[in-house]
């Protein structure tokens, strides 16, 4: 270890309350920003966080959009080749309903012993993403004060809008793209695989949608009147989407896994090796069993393989008791998860033929709410993400997992898309942080070991 | 002719415009038995119907029963081994809503041509069921007028809640047994063929219903998350249901068609002959071909043969957009129409037993809503039915045709379970009376005609 960086995390260690108390201040404001009554929190959380960076040493403003502002700050460092990071994190948050279920009210945070995972500090935001991105500025200020300097030169952008659906961001990052297009982004919005082993997440599936509505009658009919001779749009949906898998759960879809990028064997292995039980995962849920392609582990079938799923199904009387109805219409709402190398608008095309092929006599079908994203994957064996999986390493003492993510994160295609740049996502969160729900907490372990990673990794970076 | 029906039959065109009085009279008094504000003119209609009969020559009062009163008539007729009939009618009325769609008020008929069936009576109740019964009782009127007696005995039931389901009849025929149960039951609540051909509905077809619910996971799952491995109970639906028929629309149940009574060569033979073209019947409902097993006619497909529908199907997120969700259920409601020799708990666990045999991995189903009951077919070769259908050829210059009903008709099977009683159906309602709907009404041929059908009937019945 270098004499710079045990400083740094000697600093950290020292300073750990200090840093407490300010994760404590944020936390205090109520960030909702899907509810127009705390556009003023919003906005105050934004200047808490310009302020902050202000304090490190950065130049750093809140920048005005449609919606709630960006704070974005810049660092350039003393070292004249060192790459440039830009750094992505949110500082809005859900709304704390239901407010009854919280065993402190939810921007007043307290600490507490939780007894799996030791200290926590409970409240909203507190994992999500609060707690998170708090632990990369500690990082940084602990570098500062510790050195004097940054060990690479650093953009950080905060948005107060992740929670609603970041309508600004695309905007934003299209208006500025020379400010903010750095070499490669970090984002600290994941989690880790356990406890207390660290991970990146390098593949995230993209996703398109289609909703299928079939008509058959030109009206209800009675199916005393017409039941056996009319053309059923219920029938007809289900016989076509009810052979979209086959028995072994393989999408039949022509096409479908044509350009699915393979697995590395690397990384089937890593994840082959990960002490992970199907049934304990799927447990959870009432489940017992992998319901994917047989072939597949249940890890490699929701970090790496595509799927086909059907997310609503209406059509006829849904009402209580009987109502002997063959409707005019029936409909099907689909998503598709999709992995690296699957083109979206093929998969939707696809799936259309799927269904005309089978369309029998009488019946017309319309296709709606058609859209896509790609997945992403990140190259593993890049410096980069070697580099920042041994700077996890060492602080936890574990292997970091290069982790896959069955949904996506919308804000890594905007990176990829807008500003041509990989991401990497690291995070400390907990499967059991309960973002998003009551009790929202983040572990002390989390917040302290997180900003520790950071500053390691900030120091591989600059080694680059 | 005999001279005897001859003089009834000048009667009834003697007497045509003071039949018709006493239709408008009873097509004003708005029975809607569904609706509590019109309880009193429910009475009000059945205190009509007693009256009448009683100017008949009836005795009859109102007896009452949990809901609607019910009308009870009887007459014993001079001749000494003469049959007993049971005549079937029903004064309530649907609600008329839309009221903006009517031409004129529904409860003020009135009279107009419209051209493709010459003079008709507009009014709700017109057709279903007020003009049906009064045809009826008119023949009996103009019997007593002009012989002084009715040829045959005859027991009139006329109920007040047919359109609400007749909850109160079947405890009112278990009550009523020895004074209701009669030689034949005839009922005038059916259609002709066309026209200008009578018809003799003989064969009803019966129904069961069942509702399953498939469950998966224990709550709702993201399906970035779970998309693929988790057990999706929407595709499982579809999957199964969408097995319920082959590609020529053979309903895959196990032993589904073992019971199915054939038809008889003569029926079939008729059917055939008759002036009908699927795609004129399809073409009103904007379809073209029939949909069901395919060495079926269309005549036979809703008539003879059974059908599995799939009525209402429901699951997941049904809403604007879209919503990633794996849900926890996902149902569906099923209706069976049953043809004769069919046992509804027999298709019912058919059924059951086909969703059981295909239920995946981590999947629970439950069956809710198995009611039923069997289809009716009367012996076409037994004199009643051949007596009856020579009298509405001889009224109508037409072979009557002995029809199927795609439907059930409940009050058909409760006199067949409860009182052991063949049904006669004939009535003289067209497809274009619009019952059920604004501008409902009754060709006045049809009620002329009708009441001369009904004086030749029971001259033949005489003879039995």
């Amino acid at each position: 270890m270098t004499n710079k960086l045990n400083s740094v995390l000697e600093s950290l260690d020292k300073n750990h309350k200090n840093a407490l108390n300010r994760l404590i201040e944020v936390l205090k404001i109520p960030s909702i920003s899907t509810d127009p009554a705390h556009d003023e929190d919003c906005v105050r959380a934004a200047q808490w966080c310009a302020a902050t960076l202000q304090d490190i040493g950065f130049t750093a403003s809140l920048r005005p959009t449609e919606g709630k502002p960006m704070v974005v700050g810049h660092y350039q460092c003393g070292a004249e080749k060192s790459p440039h990071v830009l750094f992505y994190g949110h500082y809005d948050v859900q709304p704390p309903d239901p407010l009854d279920e919280w065993e402190a009210p939810p921007f007043e945070p307290c600490l507490k012993d939780d007894g799996a995972n030791g200290q926590v500090i409970m409240a909203r935001g507190a994992s999500d993403d609060k707690g998170q991105f708090m632990t990369f500025l500690e990082a940084c200020r602990a570098w500062k004060s510790a050195t004097g300097d940054l060990p690479v030169s650093i953009t950080v952008l905060i948005e107060g809008e992740e929670e609603s659906g970041s309508p600004s961001l695309a905007p934003f990052l299209d208006a500025n793209k020379d400010e903010l297009a750095k070499d490669i982004a970090l984002v600290c919005d994941t989690g880790q695989w356990d406890a207390t082993t660290p991970a990146i997440t390098t593949m995230l599936r993209g996703m398109c949608s289609s909703e299928v509505i079939i008509t058959g009658p030109s009206r209800d009919l009675h199916s005393g009147m017409y039941g056996g001779v009319a053309r059923n749009p219920i029938r007809v949906l289900t016989n076509i989407l009810g052979a979209l898998h086959d028995e072994n759960g393989v999408v039949q879809i022509d096409g479908f896994y044509d350009d699915v990028l393979p697995l590395s064997a690397d990384q089937r292995e890593q994840w082959g090796a990960l002490p992970f039980e199907a049934s304990d995962f799927l447990g959870s849920v009432g489940l017992t069993t992998p319901a994917g392609e047989r072939n597949f582990t249940a890890i490699e079938q929701v970090w790496s393989r595509p799927s086909a799923e059907i997310n609503g199904i209406n059509g006829g009387y849904t009402g209580p008791g009987t109502k002997t109805v063959i409707p005019s219409k029936a409909s099907a709402k689909l998503t598709f998860r999709l992995v690296p190398g699957q083109d979206p608008q093929k998969i939707v095309a696809g799936f259309k033929a799927f269904v005309k092929n089978r369309l029998p006599d009488d019946c017309s079908v319309e296709f709606l709410g058609e859209r896509g994203s790609p997945a992403v994957g990140f190259d593993i064996s890049d410096p980069i993400y070697q580099k920042a999986a041994l700077a996890l390493e060492e602080e936890w003492g574990q292997l970091a997992v290069f982790m896959g993510c069955g949904g996506s994160i919308p804000i890594v295609e905007s990176f990829k898309t807008k500003l041509g740049m990989d991401v990497l996502l690291i995070g400390f969160a907990t499967d059991d942080d309960r973002i998003h729900s009551p009790n929202e907490k983040y572990n002390l372990i989390s917040f302290q070991k997180g900003a520790r990673s950071w500053a390691r990794v900030l120091e591989k970076l600059a080694m680059l």
